[in-house]
C-alpha cells in the first residue's frame, strides 16, 4: 500500500512558485484574503495560507470585515480590492453572512483574479475544458495529487462521493478532461457501496468523519480522502477510515498530510499564474503604447 | 416494454406555449435563427423549427450569412440582432466557419436570449443548479422526456455515453439536480458494457449509428437514444439498435419520434420563458419610470 502524502506535490508546486518569483525581479504576486466575521475555521485557514505563502515567496494581504458589515459597504470595498493592480488574486472566505449579496460580489469579481473558481466564468471554463480557467482549489488539488503520483486516469472508473460546487461537480469535469470515466454519487445514491466497489479511483468528499471504510473499496483501488473533520477527541480525521482502508487499497491519502496541504499549494500556483498573466498583459500594453507613440513621432515617413 | 414517444412531451410543451401566447395579447415571442453558409443539416433543422414554431404560435426570423462572411461583418450584425428588443431568443447554427470568432460572439450574446445554453453564464448556471439558466436544448429534452413519462430519477444510476458540451456534461449536471447518481462514459472508457449494464437509465449520445445493442443494457432499464444518424439506405437511425434493445429494456425512445421532436419543443419553451422575462422586465421598468416621474411632479409634498 502506497501512502499518497501531499508533501511531495506541495514541494513540486512550491518550487514552481519560487522559480517564478526568482525569474520576475521585483514582482511579488499578492493574494487578497477577504474575510467577513471571525469564524474559527476561516481564521485557521487564513493563518495557514499566510504561513505557507511566506515560504512560497508570495504576499498575502488580509481584508477583514465586521460580521455585521452592510452589503453596500462590503461591495464598495470589494470593488476597490478587485481593481487594485497590486492584487493579483482574491480568496473569499465563504459562506458569507446572509446580508451580503454573493451574486453581486461574483459580478464584481474579475475572473482573472478568481483563484478559487467561484465565478461563473471560471466554472463554465472548467466545464468547457478551458485550460486557462481556474478550477476550485480543492478539486484541482485532487487532480494534482493523482498527477503528482502518476496514477493512471485515462479510461479508469473514478467515483466521487459528493456533488458540491467546490469539489464534486468541478472535479467530475476535470477528470473527464483527463479521459477518466466519472461517476458522481451523493446522499441520495442507491447501492452506494456497490458503485464505490467498482471504482479504480475513489474520491470521498462528504464531510462526515470516517464514513467510508474498507467495505466500500475494491482490492488495490486508489482512495483520495478530501474530508477534514474533527473527531470527539479533537483529532483531525478524514471522511475515510484510514486504518481499515489502508489494508485493502493500493494507495490512499492520509488526513492530515494528504489533499489539504495541496489545496493551499494550488491556491499559490493559481496566484502565480494570475500574476504572470496580469504582468504579461500590462507589459504588452506598455509595449503597444510605446510602439504607437514611436509610430507617430514627427519625421517618420 | 414501453415506447417513449416524444409526441406526448411535445404536446405538453406546445400547450404551455399556446397558453402563454393566448394570455399575452399582442405579444408574439420571436426567435432569431443565425445561420452562416448552407449546410444541409442546418437548413433541415431550420425548416423543422420554422414549421413547428408556427404550430406553437411563435415567430421565427432567419438571419442568413454567406459562408465566407468576415468576422467583423458577422459580429456587427450579431450585435444588432442581439440588441433588437423584438427578438427574445437566439439560436446559432454551429459549428461556425473558422473565420468567425466564436468566443467573441458568445461575449456579444445576452445570456437571457441564449436559448441553447451556449454562453458561459448559462453553462455555469446549469452547474450551479440555477433554475433560470437555459440548458442546452438537447440535454434538457432528455430530462423533459424522463419527467414527462414520470421515470424515477432520484437515487437511480443514470449512465450517459458521450461527454459533449451540448449533451453529456450539462445533462450530468441536470440529472444530479434531480438526485440521480450519474456516470459519464466516452470513447476512452474501459469496460463500457459492464458500466452500462449497471444503469437504471442509459442515455446514449455518441453519434454512431446503432452502436449500442441489447448486450449493453440490463433487463428492464430505461434507454434514451439521443442519436440521429442516416444509415446506408438513407433511413434515420439512432445510436441504439432499437429492435434488439426493445426486447430487453423496460422503456426506450424510438428514432425518429423520440428525443428529436422534444428538443425543438424545449427550444420553444425556452423562447417563451425568455420572452416572459423580457416583457416582465420591460413593464417593471416602465412602472418604475412612471413612479419616478410621478414622484417628481411639481406640487408634491
Amino acid at each position: 500500500m502506497q501512502e499518497l502524502r501531499g508533501k511531495l506535490v506541495y514541494d513540486q508546486i512550491k518550487n514552481e512558485c519560487l522559480d517564478f518569483v526568482g525569474s520576475h525581479n521585483g514582482i511579488m504576486p499578492a493574494l487578497a484574503i477577504v474575510r467577513v466575521g471571525e469564524r474559527a475555521e476561516d481564521i485557521a485557514y487564513e493563518n495557514s495560507v499566510k504561513k505557507r505563502f511566506m515560504d512560497f515567496g508570495l504576499e498575502v494581504k488580509t481584508y477583514e470585515f465586521l460580521g455585521n458589515v452592510s452589503n453596500v459597504d462590503f461591495q464598495h470595498a470589494f470593488r476597490f480590492i478587485n481593481q487594485d493592480p497590486e492584487i493579483h488574486g482574491i480568496l473569499v472566505m465563504r459562506p458569507l453572512p446572509k446580508q451580503i449579496d454573493e451574486e453581486e460580489m461574483l459580478g464584481n469579481m474579475d475572473p482573472a483574479k478568481d483563484l478559487d473558481g467561484i465565478t461563473r466564468q471560471n466554472l463554465a471554463g472548467v466545464m468547457m475544458g478551458d485550460r486557462d480557467a481556474f478550477a476550485p482549489c480543492t478539486a484541482q488539488a485532487v487532480l494534482e495529487m493523482l498527477k503528482g503520483y502518476q496514477i493512471e486516469m485515462q479510461g479508469k472508473h473514478t467515483v466521487i462521493i459528493g456533488r458540491s460546487l467546490v469539489v464534486g461537480k468541478p472535479l467530475a469535469m476535470l477528470l473527464l478532461q483527463e479521459n477518466a470515466t466519472v461517476t458522481v454519487c451523493h446522499s441520495k445514491t442507491e447501492n452506494l457501496k456497490e458503485i464505490c466497489q467498482s471504482a479504480d479511483i475513489l474520491v470521498v468528499a462528504v464531510g462526515r468523519p470516517q464514513m467510508v471504510g474498507s467495505s466500500y473499496i475494491r482490492e488495490g483501488a486508489t482512495v483520495i480522502d478530501v474530508g477534514i473533520n474533527v473527531d470527539q477527541d479533537g483529532h483531525l480525521v478524514g471522511d475515510c477510515n484510514y486504518d481499515t482502508i489502508s489494508l485493502k487499497a493500493g494507495a490512499v491519502t492520509p488526513v492530515p498530510g494528504g489533499v489539504g496541504v495541496v489545496t493551499t499549494a494550488v491556491l499559490a500556483k493559481h496566484l502565480v499564474q494570475a500574476a504572470g498573466r496580469q504582468i504579461k498583459f500590462t507589459s504588452e500594453e506598455e509595449t503597444k503604447d510605446q510602439y504607437l507613440e514611436d509610430a507617430w513621432k514627427p519625421g517618420r515617413p
